[in-house]
């Protein structure tokens, strides 16, 4: 089982039994989200940008605009924090102190590196076959004029942690007696029905249509199509 | 119509048009979320940390424990962004380019300090009857040791910026007549069915048991006790 190397920077020191550094639990939590949270700093203020990613191995792959602040500061080598969390529910306790949330995070570190022109198609092919298989082939692809405002970047992951709760609330025995109601709020986010754009000649995706009621991130999880290097 | 200023660190340079600076209109995106993804510096590293987050006000409350990371660094003030993020849906589009999520996103900026320890167990309280109203008066109070265990921080908005995209995809009018299916795969968290921890004696929290599939974040926002000062 590979793992990620633990430094200063990923090292739980809280409830490090909640961590897990194994290449199999991070990208377990990455592929299960489409959105990380990316921090990184300009002139010293921290940013943290919400953004569409997608993996390929250790390798993660955003896109954005092209006049983006991130694209700036990114004309150079910048240092990276991107983190995912999936609330998976609330966890209510019999007392105050024991409340906590069911979720599961991972934090990767890294270098944020520009993809290079060439190969930005290919890229942003595998961004859209990454949420919708098949559609790469469909939908009228980029021009060249839309390549050169989208930027793409990536990042090999140099650490990572992912840390987990799951389960009910684990209270101090001497409160099981409290008068209060104490078990979990399940929170998930769910995939709605389609909402066609107009009249339409092709029928849906057939992965998204027939997900509706379902976890996103159980579907979206198993469209990964591959399990990494 | 109270507004945040405007500085380098909040200005929307992309898509100005999908960007607010209202308290109105941030407060909505953050009263809607109980994770927020905190993005901090520590020597020259962004540090992102999903924390669950609470707000009286222009001010901004989390909680964490006494030997995080954050917290070491915390002594001194921190300068921090705070970003919520609620993704709404995909949005599939004629073109490659012109897809898009739907989602409404706030990034806050200001100064992290630590809560007085005279004031942590109100604020603690406070807390919790944001997430459950009622609650602080049933569930055991925390004690001395407990609090003692517990950060809590608080950040004063000096800036902040919503952005949000929702609706259909905009295609270009040339690309109406190509052979792919259009529109939005809407996404939202959901409540589940209440896991009691055991059997119990006082009913579960109205306002969750009775959300059973309901979306999170308007039972969340209808939650929010005060509209803010």
């Amino acid at each position: 089982m590979s793992e990620f190397p633990v430094s200063y920077r990923n090292r739980a020191r809280r409830l490090p039994d909640r961590a897990a550094y194994d290449h199999e639990a991070v990208f377990a939590v990455l592929d299960a989200a489409l959105v990380a949270h990316i921090g990184y700093v300009v002139d010293g203020q921290p940013f943290v940008t919400p953004t569409a990613f997608w993996r390929h191995g250790t390798r993660l792959y955003w896109h954005g605009s092209a006049v983006s602040r991130m694209h700036k500061a990114q004309a150079a080598e910048l240092a990276v924090c991107v983190t995912v969390s999936h609330l998976d529910g609330l966890v209510l306790a019999r007392s105050a102190f024991n409340h906590s949330l069911n979720y599961r995070s991972a934090m990767v570190f890294g270098t944020a590196r520009p993809v290079p022109e060439a190969d930005k198609a290919a890229a942003l092919d595998a961004f859209m076959e990454r949420i919708c298989p098949g559609r790469s082939a469909q939908a009228r692809p980029g021009s060249a004029a839309e390549l050169r405002q989208t930027a793409v970047f990536y990042l090999d992951m140099e650490e990572a942690v992912v840390k987990t709760r799951a389960g009910g609330p684990h209270d101090d025995p001497e409160d099981l007696g409290q008068a209060v109601w104490a078990g979990v709020v399940p929170l998930a986010p769910r995939v709605g029905a389609l909402e066609p754009d107009g009249p339409q000649t092709m029928p849906a995706p057939g992965h998204w249509a027939q997900a509706e009621g379902s976890a996103f991130d159980q579907v979206f999880r198993a469209l990964q199509p591959s399990p990494g290097p």
